[in-house]
Formats: structure tokens, sequence, C-alpha cells
């Protein structure tokens, strides 16, 4: 992409180019295209370990340069962001590293694999940010414009005294037991399972949404197939593993199922899987208050449905709200009403929000000390699901 | 009603006239209209303490005789059948009383609202029935024809093995502070909130859908607004009950939250609530397992959402049955495909299921022995809330 | 059903006990038992030809007499209102017959046949009147409690001025071209096809719910499957009737497809069909004017959908009310918000508002006047697929 | 853009940069960064009147040029595509021009205002593919992956013989009568108003999903606000139009409402409006055959709902396919499933259509012959309206 704008530029490096890193290309790629922004990103460099992949990955999500070695991709000129889309195990090493190269950071989540690594970051963050550089941790949900408003409407007091909070990540790709056991399905590398994956985004939503931290949680997690086959075994025999092929076991959750209590008191559930048969991208939230109450689904994501207590009862209904108007977040920039976004969006939201506060010198949301504070979360999921569903306190953040 | 049929008199005779009794009366009072029964339901005697208000819902509902103490009323000579429509508090004492009596017995849900009462009732139903009386609990909610063909698509292996079960049941008619202290909200009245109100519901339904009981569960409870006016300081103030009407403490929970485990395995979570603002009856049910999905709202209660899991990713997704066809459970009787049922046909279904089991001498479910079992669940619930959410076993019932 | 209340009786005698004989002995039965009536409802008797069928009915039903001759039910000196449920070639005679009588009426939908028949019925009706009897039409979804909440807020200006009626009535029970060749497929008993059926039940609402008559029509009808097997040959073949069963010619619609103007000129479409596969009683309506719109579908008969062009574009939607409120039409007697009714409440709905108005000597709407304008509607229907589908005028009854 | 591929180049010219320019620009941005295509589009140059403008529009849309003239545009070396995303009253000239410069053209719907000016431009598009240049219209909605999934559906027979054809277009933007009178309003500028606008796609639509030509049609147009405020009124006297500032006729119609015969029989409606409150941008179908329905609203494009007749009555019911698998049309190089697309997709889908019919010398569908043949339904319907809604035949392209 050449740099065809009289913004100043901002230079990106981006570690990592499989789904992630495909997202957020093209949230690098159109965020410029569509809002104005004070500083025009330019996507200098993309790095993997692989050099033909990533010239391949750099011609075709639009790179100017690759790097084999993320060290030099951090040390380099013409790079003053570096987006990190790497899996769990390296944020910590990399994102810290270049905080402290003096660049800015985009951290996709979940932040760390543990608190430990969080907490690194997270101080590593506050050291960066007084010498100017900023770190933003990649929730991009919260930038669904339906999910942005529904912040809004809540901070605008809409919905009054909370008193339940309901979200679930419903997913389907592990139900077949024949399915190979991937990466993502063993702990040393993932960490955790649909919990780590699916749980720390709906922990940052509810907490986003809401305003408020989660106190303690109360928690059960399950792997119901605790053996399957491995990639080898499953790919050598051509879909018949079972006949003879190897098994490993499986050392995550395929399942998590908590419940917790915000700060303000309201009762809070939460269910994370990735053997619900039927839901593919299942992300639904409602929200209930003393004035009103939300919900929201993303499988339709264009949605937001709201209650306004204060309407008489014979013509009060849940409204579905085309969230599609140029009153509503991000709007303004992209089509006439009703004519929907879709599931990367949120990621040129993300590109934008953050040129904006890289340009004004100002925090973006969500910091890392956010970052830290849903891995604190997942840390008391994990404990109470040990210790038999005791309810389990969550350590908290000083600056959350 | 007079007996006009050729099929053999099952004389009724109902304790309690109230919203329940309203209900039931519409239930005794239609089967026989739209089914074909072995027994023909006269509605002989309904019991109340006053006698002119008895007297006026006896020719409303159109009961043929009254009484006011439901001492006689269990004696009479025209009554097989004691139907038990009376809060909480009296159902052991009438229902063991009526099963001695030698009456058959309906007793509404909860069974009661001790694990103590209801064990006394459960082995009060066991003897009775050697002597040919049977008793059943009115969990009406099986009858909902969706729900009972979700019981059968179950039954039939359709879902495979079970991994997640989520019901919830929400109400909105105390999210004003200022409705007043009813006796519902009094613990020795009503035993619980809305557990026992709503709970009682989603937990005998968990388990009569998947057909497994509950080993144990984790629990929070909540009651959000700690003190109401008085009924007759509301009354008297005429909405101005804020100014100076006396106050009184709520002594039952508002909410529940909890979740637990099935007797395979499977994720069991549950919510009641009666601050849920927007939502009026909203009991929802989704069920995730290995070969599909089914999920249920009552407030669409003639559909019945259905994935297929065998279905080709192509053109599979939950497809949305009207369960309005005569291949459908109770829809043979009634009308053409897609002209729905309401509420009150599940007591119809109730007291046509119910007349069949007399007639042939066989138990009727749900029984008291299934009505002790979410007794105890319930029991479990509000001891794990006391003690931090801790998963908490669930004393199983020999018969169940 | 004895009679068991303080209030004076209303005798009823019914003609017809089939589907609509059922529906209507259900609304006899079940008024006032859940609404404070005026009169009291007796079910006198019932006629029908063959006398051991109508006498089991009779039982079935709760009838507690029965005739063999409707000439003799309507002198019988226990029945005060003629309730008319037969096919609709019988209705003028019989309801004209009625109401010279002495009696009141009510007519099963569609009025009559043919517009001829249809004006000596309002004639009749008009002159009974002065007489002091009543005669009503039978179109029962008017009493839908959604569609009746509807008219009251387009009543009251909620819509403003309307610019869109669009309701469209969609079944499937003749999409196998191997369904036998029934009645209701032979012009010379049905009259018409889907058209006469189905387009009767949304010409009425459609005028109903705007309070404006249709002044044209410009229509297509289509009978798709032209021949279908005799019934004798189709039972008789066991469902090999494609072998060498007899097959008969369909002589009337098997959908129809019209649109049209309302007086305020509006603009107005219809559908019906006996061939839409997967729509079993589809009948679904919205409605558009400038200050707001209205949406409704009868297999979710308990809601209406509501958009207020007020509210300010943000926060716009249509909005699910839940008709089950007590300040809705019907809703005060029944059951707790959100316990929703079913579609034979409709017919309950009617009895209770025609007893109402007989208590009062009031005109019940819709009248027999009502009904011939639907039936001029039919005609001009049928009379533009004749003519190429050519805008045709309506000719308007002088008292509608 | 940079070249930054090993594909070779197919340098595309376009003339316009609002609402479609913008919406184009993001297709040819993004075509080549998630499809592998067989060219590499560039964006060569830009063309807008206004020096200024376009140059701004250029920088901010990632234009490499630009021009102020068309006629130099389509002349220039680096182009070999010109888009042309102008009012429909330029199509004729320029596509025309660009055809005979030796250009393919990709042409904005409706293909132009008159039926004149499309069978010129058909005319053009015929002996222009003899030389080797090939031209589409851009009816993008067929590129909704739904959409392109349903003809597959239908095209395999799954719905079996088509009944019916239900296909409606509602905006709400012209509520408002004090809404300036826009060029859009304007006959000589627009040709005609939500007929051409919106009616163009759902006819395009129609003949797209059943594979069949429409033979007929019978109409009603209207506007229902016959005069509005001239936009330098309304801005001057910022909302107080009403009291003094000038008027002017709106001369295109508000909504039009047409029913219509397909070529193989089956019954189509269609109805597109302006003004129909709550609707922002309510494309919704439903086709319903002998083997099977399908439904789908663009509100929701990410959904298809479909209905299998051949499934057994008890577990039939419209299924909700979410069409975002790796099996559905232009799904493989998205995001997994349950991560869904937007509007604008469409449009990337539409250039990759092109770009691949282009490398492979083969016609692109919708040929400028289909877009001839949806002018000839247009007039038809202008036709019939102006003709008292009498049905009128649909001259048939000879190629169609």
């Amino acid at each position: 992409m050449s740099h065809d704008t009289t913004a100043p530029a901002l230079g990106v490096g981006m570690v990592g180019y499989a789904f992630m890193g495909a997202a957020h290309s093209q949230g690098w790629r159109t965020a410029a295209r569509v809002f104005d922004l004070p500083l025009h990103p330019v996507m200098a460099a993309v790095c993997g370990r692989d050099e033909d992949k990533v010239a391949t990955a750099a011609r075709k999500l639009g790179w100017a340069a690759t790097e084999t070695d993320w060290r030099r991709l951090i040390t380099r000129d013409d790079v003053q962001l570096v987006d990190v889309c790497t899996p769990g195990d390296s944020h910590a090493e990399i994102a810290v590293a270049a905080l402290e190269a003096g660049k800015h950071v985009l951290c996709e989540k979940p932040l760390a694999n543990t608190v430990a690594e969080a907490e690194a970051m997270a101080d590593a963050a506050a050291r960066a940010r007084e010498r100017g550089q900023l770190a933003m941790v990649g929730f991009n949900y919260r930038r669904v414009p339906a999910l942005a408003y529904a912040r809004e409407l809540i901070a605008r007091g809409r919905l009054g005294a909370l008193r339940h909070v309901r979200v679930t990540y419903l997913q389907d790709w592990l139900v077949d037991p024949e399915f190979p056991l991937a990466w993502r399905m063993q702990r040393e590398k993932a960490g955790s399972g649909a919990l780590g994956d699916l749980g720390a985004h709906i922990v940052d939503l509810a907490q986003f949404l809401t305003g408020e931290p989660l106190v303690g949680v109360s928690a059960q997690t399950e792997t119901f197939v605790k053996e399957r086959p491995l990639p080898s075994a499953a790919a050598g025999l051509s879909g018949a593993a079972a006949g003879g092929g190897e098994r490993g076991p499986v050392t995550v959750d395929d399942a998590a199922l908590f419940t917790g209590r915000t700060s303000s008191g309201a009762l809070a559930s939460f269910e994370v899987s990735r053997m619900a048969s039927g839901r593919k991208n299942a992300l639904s939230v409602e929200l209930n208050g003393e004035a009103g109450s939300l919900a929201f689904d993303l499988e339709r994501l264009n949605e937001l449905e709201f209650h306004d207590h204060a309407e008489p009862a014979e013509t009060a209904g849940f409204r579905r709200i085309l969230v599609t108007e140029p009153e509503h977040p991000y709007l303004e920039a992209w089509w006439p009403p009703g004519h929907g976004l879709g599931y990367e969006h949120t990621f040129v939201h993300q590109a934008r929000d953050l040129v904006h506060a890289i340009a004004a010198g100002a925090q973006p949301a969500p910091s890392f000390a956010d970052g830290l504070q849903v891995q604190r979360v997942l840390a008391a999921v994990e404990e109470s699901a040990e210790k038999n569903a005791v309810f389990t306190p969550v350590a908290q953040s000083d600056e959350a």
C-alpha cells in the first residue's frame, strides 16, 4: 500500500499472518479508506518464520516487506506500531520487547497464557506509557457497533441498577470425537481451551458493558472428549483414524460454565463451549437492569434488542434496533441505514480507534491492565473449578 | 357440569380456587370435550374457607357443590380425585390425608415447602399406590406439546450424548421496588422466592427432558430489594408509599443462579428471576448433544427448534418446528396444523393424562417421588448458596 | 351445561358440528367461565342431519339436546341465538329463516357464496334489527388480542396516514397433487377456493384494521393442480390412486394474488394460497403509516410488532409487544403476563362480545353488512381475474 | 495500490465516486486480498468532473490517478476495465463508448433509464463480445452468499415446481414530507423512483433465483407526497421549510406494487417503497415450490431459511441456515463458520467473479441482456400502471 494521503504515516509491523493476521490486515488496509484518520497506517512489514510463506502472505495481504525474526521487525525504522497476532504463548515476550524498543503495541487476545505474564505485560505497558508508547489488547468485539452502542446506553443510565448479566459463547467445531488433536487442545501451547479462547472475550465484554469488574466466580469446566486422534494419524488414515490411528490426551477444557458477581452486586453467568452442536459463533449477551434490558447475538451482529422499562406496559417490548444509523458508533463512515456490517469490520474499527489514540497520545482501551483483569478472572475460574466450584475472589488490578 | 356421556364418571374435588384453581377448572371442564377419555371428569365440589367466595367461584368456574373444610371435601362420596391447588405450606397435610382417605390426588407444584414434607408425601403416595390410589404432581409444562415432543426426540436418541442443558425462567413483576410485600415474599409462607416458584419448574423440566437426575449443584441466590412497602401501607397510600408507609423485610430470594451436573455428566445451568425487566414468562430451554440440539421458549410455546447434527453442514440449521401437527403429542384432538395452543392447554392435557392413568391403574408422571427429587435439588441449591457456592450433592430418591 | 349462575340465560342452538362447530362449542362452553357476562350462554341444542352422529357430537361437545332439521332448531323456545356453522352454501337460507323466526344469529364466515345471497342476508339483518334481533358474522381473527389491540393503536392515530397494507394467508395442505378432490375444491359447493376460505379473512382484517373499505382490486387467481384423485378412488386404493384411480377436475382456485386501494388511498396487497409449502396457517399482516408501523403473524399470535416513527432513530426499531398484559383487549380475564393464548380463544372472545351486544341491544361487529362488503371485494377479485387483472371497483355497501 | 503480486494486472478505471463509487472501490481493493485471482485488479484511475473533489476521493479511496473527463479515462492505456458508477442517465453513453474503445465494462444498475438505451447497450455488448470485450451489470445482491446459495438449491431442484415468488424491498427515508426534493425524485434525472432504484434489484433477483423471465405484470404505482421543499429552501430555512420555503413537484413514484407470472406459471408479487416506516433496507424474498421453500431477509443477510417438504411433518420446519460454511458460495476465502459478512462484501464478490470471467474470456452474469430484460419488466410495470393495472406482457430479449 503506497502512502497516498496527506496525513502523516504510521508504520505498522505485524507478527503472524494466519486467521488473526488476515483479519488485522483487512483492518489496516481499510481503516483509512473509510474513516478520516489523523495518521495514515502504512503496512510496512509482516513477520513469520518461514521465508517463503511469509513472502506469499505479504503479497496476498498487502505488506510491503517481510521479516523472519520478530526481533528484527520491532527495530525497523519504518515501524512505529507492532501488531502481535501470534499464539498466546509468545505474546508476553514479543509485546514487552516491542514496547521496550519504543514501539506502540497492539496485542491479540487473550493478553497472555498466565497471570504472571499478563502482569509483566501490564507493567511494561505502564512504563512505556510514560515514554509515550501506547499498548492495547485486541478484544475486537467491543468494536461491534451494536455492542459499542450498548455500552453507550448503559453508561447513560438507560438500564439503571444492573441485576443480571448473562453471556454465552458457543461453538461446535469439536462435537465430532474424531476431530484431530490440534495444538489448541494442548495445555502447554494453548494455556486453556474454550475458556481462554472464548471465555476471554465474554469476560471482557461483561466488564466492558457493565463498566464493572467481576469480583468473584464459581466454576465448572469439562473435557468431554478426553482423547482424540493425533493429527498425523488422522491425516495419514484419511478419515479411518478410528481403525488403528494413535490418539493423544486432550489437556484443555472443551467447555466452561461459571457464575459471578460484578462489583455492584449483579448476578453474572457465563458459558463457553466448543461442543454446542448447531451453534457456530453464538456469542449472546443479555443484561437486565431496573430501568431496562439489552440483548445481543453475534450471529445477528447488526441488531441490538432494547427494552425500556419506563414504556407503558401495553406498548412495551424488546425493540430490534438495526444498529446501522449514522448516529450509531462507527456508522457515520459506512453505508446507508440497513446496509449491515460483518465480522471483520471490528478490526477496521479497532485500527481506527488505535490510530486516533496514538495521534492524541491518549491511552487506548482496552489497555493491558484491562487484559490483565480478564486474565485474573480466567485464573479464578480455573481455581474455582479445581476447588469444587467454591466462590473464588478475583484479584483486582490496581489500575482497573 | 352434568354427566352427559357414556363413560363412567370420575368425581373431582378441588381445594383452592385462585389462579391455579381457575386453570385446573379449565382443564377439568375441557378435557373430555376435546379428548376421548375412558372416565368422564365430573366437577363435583370445590373447597374454600370463605363460604360466599367459594360459592361465587363455584358458579363461575362450574363446580356443582362447595365445601368450606377440606377435611369434608376429601370424604365426599362423589369425589374420587382430590386436586390440591392451595399454597405450598398446606400441600403435605391435605394430600396425605386425601390419599389416606382413599382418594387419588393431583397436587400443584412445588410438591411441598420442605424436603421433609415432600418425603412424607412420597411415602404416603407409595403406600396409597398399593391400595390402588394414584398421586401426581402438577408440573404442567411437561404437557406443553413442544416439550413433550422434545422429550420424545431425546428418548429416541436424536440428540445423542448430552453435553449441555441450559434453562432459564425470567419474569419481571418485582422490578419496581415499590411493589408491595405480598405473602410470596415471606419465607414462612412461601418457603422460598423465585427458586421454589420458578426454579421448581425448570429443575423438573431439565430432569424430565434429559431423563436424568441432577447429581449436584453450585448456587448463588440474591434478594435485590431487601425491604418493600407493607401491602396495607401500599394500598392505603395510593402509590405514595415511599412518603411514609411502613416497610417490611423481604425474606425470600428475588433470583437464583445455579449450575449442576446430570447423572451422565452433562453441564447444566439454571437461572430464575422476578427482576429481569422485559421478560414476562420467559422459560427458555436449550439442550446440546453429540447428535443434535433443541431450543424452546415458553413465550412462543407452539414452536420447537431442532438442529440435526447429521445434516450436511451446508443445509444444516435450527429448524423451527410448529408443534401443531397431528403426529405431535396431544395435537390429534385439537385444531388443524398451524392453529396454536396456549398456556392453559397444559392443564387440559394434565387432566387427560391423569384420567388415563387412573383408568388404567398405572402410575402417572410426574409422581410424588419425582416431586421429591425436585425438592431435593432446591434444597441443595439453598445449601450451596449458604456455603459459598460449593458444589453440593443432591440426595437421590430411591425410586427416582 | 347446567345453568349454574345468577345471570339470565341465553339459549344457543348450533347448526353443524364439524371443525367450526367444535371451535364454537369451546367458545360457548368457556366464555362465562372466564368473563363476567350479563347473560349466561346455555348450550341448548345442536343440529345435524345424521341422528346418531349429532347425538355423539352433542355428548362430546356438551349440548343438551339435538335436532336433525334446522327448521325445527330455529323454532325451539329454549333457543334465542342460532349459531350457523354449516358450509357456505346454506348460510343464507338458515340465517335468514332464523332471523325471521325471531332469533339472533351468528353466522360463520364467509357470509355467503355469492353477493346476491349476502345482500339478502344483510337486508334480513337490517329488518331483524328493527325487531330487536341482532346478526353477526364470525370473522374470529378480529378477536385475536394482538389484532384487536392493533385496531386500537390505529384508531388512536399511532400509525398516522396509512401508506401500505400487506396481508397474506398461506397454507400448504394442497401441495401434494395426490391429495384427493374434496368438496372444498368444487365450485358448486365451496363457491371458491383459497379466495373464499382464506381471502375472506384477510379482506375483513384489512378493512377492520384500517377502518377503511377497499375501493378496488386487481387480481390473478390460479389452479396449479387441475385434476385430483376422486376421494373414493383415493380411499379405495390406499394411497395408490395414481395407479388407476379416477380423477376429477378442480373447479376452484388454489391461490389468489391481488392488490387494491383503501378509501384513503393506501396501497394494499393480498395473497392467499393452499400451496405454500412449509406455511401452515401463516396469516401475516403489515401496515405502514406516516407515524408508525405494525406487523403480525398468526403463527405467533400473542405478539404484535410496533414501530413508533417518532422515536429517535438511534433507539427506534420494531418492538415485540407480548399482547398478554391486563391492559390489552380480553386479557384482563385470562392469565398473568406472558402466559399466552391460542387459536380457539378467538371463539371465546367472539361469544363474549356477542353476548354483551345482545344484552345491550347494540349492533355487534362485524355485521352482516360488513360480511357483504367482504363478499363484494371477493366478487371484484374474481371479476378482475377474469378481465386480465384490470383494476375493478368494489361496489360499496350503503351501511359500511 | 501497488501491484504487489505475481498475477497479471487488470487496470480498472472508475467513473463516479459517490456511494456506489466507494462501495466498488472497497470491492476492487479487497478482492485480491481475500480470493486467489487470475488477474490482479489495479485501481488505475478514477474520474469526476470536479478536479479537487476527485483528487480527494482518489486519495481517500486509493486510486492512483484522476481524470475529469470520462472520454479520457476510457482511452487510458493502463485501464482495461471501465467501472460505471454514475447516475442512470449517463450509463448508456459511457458504457457504449467504453466498449467501443476496447474496454471491458462493469455498469451499475439499473442498466439504463429507458428500454431504448438498454437495447443499445445490449447491442453494443453483443458486438464487443465478438471482439473479446465483456460487459456486466452490477446487480450486486446476486452475490450475497445466501442468495447465491439459494440459486444453487433451486437449480438443483430442491424447491421442485415453483408456485409462488414473493419479493419486497422496503425503505423509509421519504416518510417525512419535509424531506427535500432531491434529484432522485425528479423523473428527468432519475427515470423513475422506488421502481427503478429498488424494483430493478428485486426483478433481477426474482429472475435470477427462479431462472425464469417474467412474462407479464399488473401494476399500481403511487406518489404519496406530491410536493416537497426544494433543497435550497429546505437548507436555508433550517427545518422551517413549511413556513414559507418553496416547494416543487415530485415527478417519480414513492412506491410500486405489482404482480406477475414467471415463464413456468408461478405467481409472483413485488412491492417497493421509500415510505415503509421502520423498514431500512428490507429486501425480503420467499419462494414456495412443490418440494420446498426458501426465505431471505437482507437485514439478516447471513441467513437463509429453507423448508424441505420431503421431511416428515413432525420434524419439518423452516431451518435457519447460517450461510457461513466453507461449502457455501464465496465463503471458502473468508472467516470461520458463524463469522458473518456485510453489505459491501457483495462488491468484493462482484469484482472476483468479473475478474475470473475476464481471465477466462467467458460472459459474466448478469449480462447487459439480463439488464435489458429487467428494464423491459420495469417498462411493462409503468405501462400497466397507466392502463388501470391491466396485465401487460413483457417483451422478451432474444438472448435472455
